[in-house]
Formats: structure tokens, C-alpha cells, sequence
């Protein structure tokens, strides 16, 4: 059972640093969490933003060091992308999506389709980098659902409590503009949440309302979360009740048979 | 400028009322505010379904009245749906995006692509109709823009101060599975929040972040609306900061000319 939330609550957790490869990131969101003198209640969700994840995993790439494959030369110059990103972005999928001026869409080996196979072509260098390195790039995490797991069980040991993580990442969307938080890992909080056959207000069935639990969630901590000066990659969210779910991020995802775009 | 919040609270918004055509909505959510003892204040946003402003507009067609054109015939046949909703789903909408068993996918003629060109099907009856009648669609908002503005105009005037006004649905995605919540109206919120051009950490230049800050807060507020028994049309998002902004929900709209799977 999933009750809507008459009053919910989101917090910017203080005090995360910026991790680099081979971080605990359970055990330093753990410790965000008490030195910020926040107690983990039943229900609440964290969402950490997979920027944060990748890091703490050191999926950086350095370009320069990055060989190009004959596709991805051939692919770069009809897109007029760099082809060592081009190459990183094949690596990371299962199939190209759209290909054209300026854009590339996959869909990831993870199962999702999002541009540039969601990859941080920003720089973000790892630390402890020689000053002349990079630049960088940076994957997504290489198992979000596991890494969602791990910090849930992390944190479900030290509050004694059932709560959610999610990872999230910033997706564009095919039809509308703007990016929009969206959940890549999920533990915990059922991630996609079936509303079918509960009673509308006159008492007969809904029609369709499968809602996507995780991808709202995620979408509403960005709006806390910020990507730029700020940088908050921790997120709480708290007021939701659901029971705890197995159920992974790959359950919002269509799968190819099922894509009417493709 | 918009700075993220660092913390940002959702309320459903007590007391509203499931109204009927010719409600004065804006002096109906006002009174729902004041009645809940809720004095707004710079910078909040109120979410309302679309369904209760289409509720207000009188947006109710009864199906059994529907003469369906000899084009909704026969895609109703190839879809499988009742042709008097396609009849009624090309009439809100200029052009079919995907049509096949099951699924109609529509260019609103509000600009954006959405399943069912956004009918709620469900039957939700009129107040006053007969016990005989429908069954009942719910087109969308004759001009949620506009709705919204309305809406933002008489609780500016209330409250003496600047507000946002979204008019939300909720949308299936292409690609992912399950709904969230989408805005289709927008007034005094900036629909789109350009981040590029701000310093990231390391006070390099953001790449692509222009998020749907619009989108965004729709999908928050789904999480404490409901749309099922608990009825929680109006939600209140607190903690954002903007300059008003007198863009539309439009502008969160691809136009057909850039759309990567037209």
C-alpha cells in the first residue's frame, strides 16, 4: 500500500563532500545524515544524484587516452561530436537511438534511453589529477540499483528503520523541453506505483494511473538538489508511505518491444 | 534569477471543493487557502489539476452524443478504441503522433504530445446531470495558460505578493514507464530554468542544464495530489525562489520541426 503524501517535505542534506574513486559514499551519506543531526524516519527517501555515485565508483575517463573506433569516427562526424565521446557513448549502449546535428540519443546498457548515453562530458575532474590531465568525462555508475541497495542497507542499519534510495540523473525528454530529474537506480520505494482498481471519488476504477513513483521522486529532489554552484547531491525526502519494494529502476523502463519510437 | 531551495514543502491544499461548470475557480482556491488558514507568500506556487479547472470550464462531453467523422471510424477500428473518443481525440488535436492497438498518441492542438490528446475517460459525471446519462469525457482545459493566470491574478491580489500558478496533468513518456506530472498551464514560475552560463564547482561552464522547472514541479506535486479517493486537487510548493516570469506552458513544448522522432 502506497498512501499519497497530504504533506511532504524535502531537504537539502548539508555537509556531503565531493567523493572521489574508492569512497565508502554508504558510510559518508550516513555520516552527512547524523552530523546534519537528521534521524532517519520509516518512509523517508534519499536521493543521491548518480554524479555523485560515478565518483565514488571513479567511472572518470580521461579522453585523451580514449581510441576512437571506425563507427565512432564515422558516427561523430555526422553528429559533430568528439569521437573519443562518441566511442565512450557506444561502449556505454546496446543501440543507437536518434542520431543527428548535435545530438545523440541511446539506449543505455542499463536498459534506459537518454542522450549521450548519460554521460558528464563537463570536465569533472577526478581528484589528485596531474594539472595537465583530462579533460574528463564521466559514465554513469556501472550498477545503480546496487548502489541504491548498498546505501538503503547502510542506512536501514544505522536508523533501524525501512526507508528508499534512489539515484537519480537529469534526462531530456523526446517531446518536451528541459531536463527532468529522473530515477536510474531504486531500493526500497516501489518505483513505479499501481494505482489500477483502487476506487476513484465515485467509487468506480481508474483507468490508467500507473504513476512513476521513482522518476517523481527524483524529479522533485532536483528541484532541491541543484547541479551547479550549490551542489547538494544528497536529498530527503520525507512524507511518502509505501512498503518496501525489491523492485529496481529497470521497471521504468520500456523495453525495445514495447517503444513505439523506436 | 531562480536559486534552488535548499529545503521546499508540499501541501495539499484542505477544503477544495469538486466543482462544476461556471465555478469561479480563482475565488473557489482562494477561499480554500484562507479557509485552511494559509497566507501565502513570495514565491509559492500552487498546483492544480486540470482536471478541476476543465471541471470549472465545463470541459464535459457526453459520449452517447458524439457523431463520430468516417476518419475516427476507421482509426478507432485499427486502435481499438471507441470511436466516438477518437472522434473526439482529432478534434483536440492537430495532428496523430502514433496510432496502433491500444494507444493514440496526439499533437494537442495546446502544442504538446500526449496519449488520448489528454481525455480523461473515466467518467467523471457533471453535477446536475441526469442518473441516465454519459458516459462522460473531460476534455482538457479549453486555454491553461490563461487559466492559470486568472487563477495567479486573484491570489496576487489576496495575497499582495508574487506567486506561481501551474495547471498540471499527468503524461505517459515515450520511452519510460508510468505517469508524472507534466505542466500544461503556467503563469508567473518560469516554465523553463536556464542554468547554462552558471559556474559549476569548479567554476567552469555548465553544459546543458536547462531544466523543466515547470515539469518539475508538477511531478512534485503528483506526489502529495493524488488522483484516486484522497482527491487533492490544489497543492502548495513552498521554498522556491524566482523572478515572475510571463512565459507560458508552451515554451516547455518541442515544436514539431524539432522533434527527433516525429
Amino acid at each position: 500500500m502506497i498512501a499519497c503524501a497530504a504533506r511532504l517535505e524535502l531537504l537539502a542534506v548539508p555537509g556531503v563532500p565531493l567523493v572521489g574513486p574508492g569512497a565508502d559514499l554508504p558510510a559518508i551519506l550516513a555520516h552527512a545524515l547524523s552530523s546534519g543531526g537528521i534521524r532517519l524516519a520509516k518512509g523517508d527517501v534519499l536521493v543521491v544524484s548518480s554524479k555523485l555515485v560515478s565518483r565514488a565508483e571513479g567511472r572518470f575517463v580521461e579522453l585523451p587516452k580514449v581510441v576512437p573506433s571506425p563507427r565512432a569516427l564515422d558516427l561523430a562526424l555526422r553528429v559533430g561530436k568528439d569521437a573519443r565521446l562518441v566511442e565512450l557513448i557506444l561502449r556505454e549502449s546496446s543501440a543507437v537511438s536518434r542520431a543527428t546535428r548535435g545530438v545523440l540519443v541511446a539506449r543505455h546498457r542499463l536498459g534506459f534511453i537518454v542522450a549521450n548515453a548519460g554521460i558528464d562530458a563537463s570536465n569533472a575532474v577526478p581528484p589528485g589529477s596531474a594539472a595537465d590531465s583530462g579533460p574528463w568525462a564521466l559514465l554513469l555508475p556501472e550498477a545503480p540499483d546496487a548502489s541504491a541497495a548498498a546505501i538503503r542497507a547502510r542506512l536501514e542499519l544505522e536508523s533501524r528503520t525501512s526507508v528508499g534510495v534512489v539515484v537519480s540523473d537529469s534526462f531530456g525528454r523526446p517531446f518536451r523541453l528541459g531536463t527532468v530529474g529522473a530515477a536510474i537506480g531504486v531500493s526500497g520505494l516501489p518505483p513505479l506505483w499501481d494505482r489500477r482498481g483502487e476506487p476513484d471519488l465515485f467509487g468506480r476504477l481508474l483507468e490508467q494511473t500507473v504513476t512513476a513513483l521513482g522518476d517523481q521522486v527524483a524529479a522533485a529532489a532536483d528541484l532541491v538538489a541543484g547541479q551547479a554552484a550549490e551542489g547538494r547531491p544528497l536529498v530527503l525526502v520525507r512524507g511518502l508511505t509505501f512498503d518496501p519494494s525489491e523492485q529496481g529502476a529497470q521497471s521504468l523502463t520500456r523495453r525495445p518491444e514495447e517503444d513505439l519510437y523506436a
